[in-house]
């Protein structure tokens, strides 16, 4: 995948910058692990410290000192899980900051306003996301009302590219992409029909929004397997919010190249770290005098250096290293397995290493 | 200076690593700041996660993945400003854990068989610490006590090296050296009787405690200039908890070779940053679009990729970047105004650095 900071290989994961830092970790770590571009949440960026001050600095890569790739999502989803009293019309969503209680509305032009001022190098079009399980009248309406967005924000940013830009608006990246997102809940037939309106409507690429939101894994590949192959093949397909590391490896085998979760980073701070077996909660007590790294396989800064005893002892001392040591394991193994998978793919061995993969991990603590 | 960790050189600043680990970076960090030699707390080790598992590991230095020097203090200082209900007589110091309220004693000889586990490279002696200021009987009772206890702690770690240790101590590094601390507040006659009680005892090197603990610099550079002349020329003197930039230079000048602070790491988190002209508190309106690093003239990681508005962004969103990010910049100041030290003295300069870092560094707020 080209964008205007480089190239990125796909498949591919993209570790959480919500604020402009992936936590527990520094930019150089982040190079080190081989992450080739990271998300950042318009959501957080836009209420702090706020896009007109990024684009006054040159925009996110200039402000946040990161050179390389940057996808921004539009701030939807973070509006729907995040803000305070959020109000949805067919103009866009209204909400109150968690922050501060001030109030905002965000509509597809905005959202798009936005990113244009952050210069991501790939900005995502405002959707509407529902609690699911939604019924099919719900999830409808939903889906219909994020085509119309779409269209909006698509206009938007032609608007921005073309001869008659906004003054208000300063473009830090002429180059940005915009994603197109599919919506349509658990229902099939919404979900073709989300993929024809979107894609009629033309964008550099396309997501699959509204999953990875508490259902099953069977109903996330079903529904990944009957949208991915009904978007353009030319293009990359982004799965957004997903998932462990065994989604990654079906959804791929469905046909997504680009992911993006807070697991890894998340579960690092709790304690939670990734072996080839499975989670390990290294608070257990079992750990206290345990001399082995978290993974004996893993070629990562901490399995190289650290025991499970040390890292038990600095997550229960609640020192700053634990968050830091585990979250470049945990984005190793997700970065690591994303490079075996792109591997595998080009010398024809994917089903292999798919099958390998599950007989050995299994996402339930291994303790 | 020799150690069984390997050499360091003086004079040297030895970051705090509490509880195994230097709060907000990792050991590579400290590598690759020309961190030589880091210390660790026995009072908090000793509670958590315990000498004898420490001991059971190989030692501090397997325990935590660190094959650098380490020096450990003998936890008096910290039961005097962090145990709760502490009780000292001439057998010891009794205490109640800050973490679980269990209950302690620490003699001198238990200290020297904590550090014995422990293993670090560099050991203290069990000292009485008292407030200060403390009239001219309270200040001779504690320095008479802390002569009596190195005493103490001496016959015990010669009985560890000699033919008859004891079996339930594990000496996980038999070459720790041990040094005595010469205490005597701010009273110049009993510092000449401290130095001249604990030299007679016989250390590997001396320490000067109790100072660094809330008077004046200028009382501080006296009492310094008054017993560091008085210590071995051969051995290196270690200054314990000292102190700003500035005490740093001013007590090399009076012959101090080691230095130990928590200042460059825990202001690092409040957000004071230091520069060439004194620290800056980066979370100050003026710095929000300050496009300039936080020192233009410094070569750290900090200051060669990010803006102080950036940094003033990740500290007001409480992002852990913050911390990393500007505990790296105050290490790297410290340790690299140490090397500019070293290499004056080596080249005949240093009367010149000290007065050129007098005159720009003020340790005042800049703004």
């Amino acid at each position: 995948m080209q964008t205007p900071h480089g190239s990125v290989e796909t498949p591919a994961f993209m570790p959480v910058g919500t604020q402009g830092a992936v936590k527990g970790v520094t930019h150089r770590d982040l190079d080190d692990l081989g992450a080739q571009i990271i998300l950042g949440n318009t959501y957080h960026l836009f209420l702090r410290p706020g896009d007109g001050l990024i684009a006054r600095a040159g925009g996110l890569h200039k402000f946040i000192g990161w050179d390389r790739p940057i996808l921004t999502d539009s701030g939807g989803y973070q509006i729907f899980s995040l803000a305070d009293r959020r109000r949805v019309s067919e103009d866009g969503a209204e909400f109150q900051s968690h922050l501060d209680g001030s109030r905002h509305l965000l509509t597809p032009e905005r959202a798009t306003d936005v990113q244009a001022q952050l210069g991501s190098d790939i900005a995502m079009v405002l959707d509407e996301c529902i609690a699911t399980p939604a019924d099919d009248t719900a999830a409808r309406a939903a889906m219909e009302r994020s085509v119309r967005w779409a269209g909006r924000a698509r206009r938007r940013l032609l608007q921005l590219r073309g001869d008659d830009p906004d003054p208000a608006v300063t473009v830090t990246n002429p180059g940005q992409a915009q994603f197109g997102i599919i919506q349509g809940g658990v229902h099939h037939a919404l979900r073709t029909e989300s993929v024809q309106a979107t894609v009629e409507i033309g964008f550099e690429a396309y997501a699959i929004g509204g999953l990875s939101v508490g259902e099953p894994p069977e109903v996330t590949y079903d529904l990944v397997g009957h949208t991915a192959p009904q978007l353009p093949e030319d293009r990359p397909r982004y799965l957004m919010g997903s998932g462990m590391p065994d989604d990654l490896i079906e959804c791929v085998a469905r046909g997504v190249d680009l992911f993006d979760c807070v697991l890894p980073t998340r579960n690092a701070r709790n304690g939670q770290l990734l072996t080839r077996t499975g989670p390990i909660a290294i608070r257990n007590t079992r750990y206290a005098e345990d001399p082995a790294p978290p993974d004996p396989g893993c070629g990562c800064y901490t399995c190289r250096h650290f025991s499970r005893a040390y890292l038990r002892h600095l997550y229960v001392a609640r020192e700053m290293a634990a968050a830091t040591l585990n979250t470049l394991h945990n984005l190793y193994f997700y970065l690591d397995t994303m490079r075996a998978v792109r591997k595998a793919i080009m010398s024809g061995t994917f089903d292999k290493l798919r099958s390998e993969f599950h007989q050995t991990f299994s996402r339930r603590s291994q303790h």
